[in-house]
């Protein structure tokens, strides 16, 4: 996505050789009409797959994942992150491990939110491990619900987390994939696909 | 904002005589045309205040928050919390007791976001107590801004929140403004304002 990679180039802070900051429109400033897009992209890529619900996580998931929601008109779940849950009533739960901040933390969505019959998209703005998406996949599971596939913001492509998911078979879209931020320089991975 | 009232009435879950729980549209899922409606609310309701960014909170302010932003077309920050902050540099905090959680939070908001010539619309999910939006006017008074006044979509008008900001002479919007809680029924507050 053209507008998205412009915006990483401009305003993107690569802070080592694996650390992208973009602090300025998504993780904690958020440019709106740049999250609209966005949201209209993912629409537009997962039109024809039935989606019920979007399920994405607190808290730099939510802009993305709403502007999703509101082209595609379903409502959009966020699974909340805590340090360790007591009451896990009524709750899915999954561990999810932050390699960024080393601590682990449990995810939870409350089961009156996803069901049997939904066909779930899930967003989220950063795939680089993995760990996040996988206790969100996990928590689907629980379910027992449909995947219809993960829309991401900005995949670290060259760590190993897009590898994990889609070799187990699941559809990965992401808007800017990043290749490398050796040198302190962004680059893309080559997309076949035309924009 | 009668589109609000009605959704509250219909899917709000009185647990106590002041625990509103609001999951299915706010909290947890997102319902994402009515926070269209809600972020139009608040656009037209400080449409000539001049207002350049709005500051919101992780994580249930976000979602409304962006929705005005993309309607005002400003940048939306969402405030950061944190169980007590070790890195300050370069940050605006304030710290925030949290009467629901008997907990305090250190919030955050970086020094590029919020400058001297903004002009700042606070939007929060809820007003109860005020404490979240009082650390939030805390970070603007340090960061020298503007203060347009304070959003808010669901008001708890029977605690005291409200009052403790309205009295320092700041606008408080609420699109839903609840007087009551009791006998497990929702009494919302008589506007004056024609809607």
């Amino acid at each position: 996505m053209q507008m998205l990679k412009d915006k990483i180039i401009k305003e993107g802070q690569v802070l080592s050789e694996s650390v992208l900051k973009v602090d300025s429109f998504l993780n904690h400033q958020i440019d709106p009409p740049l999250m609209q897009a966005v949201g209209k992209e993912f629409a537009e890529r997962f039109k024809e797959a039935g989606i019920t619900k979007i399920l994405s996580i607190e808290s730099s998931g939510i802009a993305p994942a709403m502007m999703a929601g509101l082209v595609l008109e379903v409502p959009v779940i966020f699974a909340r992150k805590r340090k360790s849950l007591t009451l896990v009533d009524h709750l899915y739960t999954a561990s999810v491990y932050s390699f960024t901040k080393n601590e682990t933390n449990d995810i939870s969505v409350s089961k009156d939110f996803l069901k049997q019959e939904d066909t779930v998209l899930i967003i989220d703005d950063f795939l680089a491990n993995g760990q996040a998406v996988l206790g969100l996949l996990d928590i689907i599971k629980q379910a027992d619900a449909n995947l219809a596939g993960v829309g991401i913001v900005i995949e670290k492509g060259f760590q190993k987390g897009g590898q994990l998911i889609r070799e187990q078979g699941i559809r990965v879209e992401s808007l800017a994939n990043i290749a490398s931020l050796k040198n302190g320089q962004v680059e893309f991975v080559e997309e076949a696909r035309t924009e």
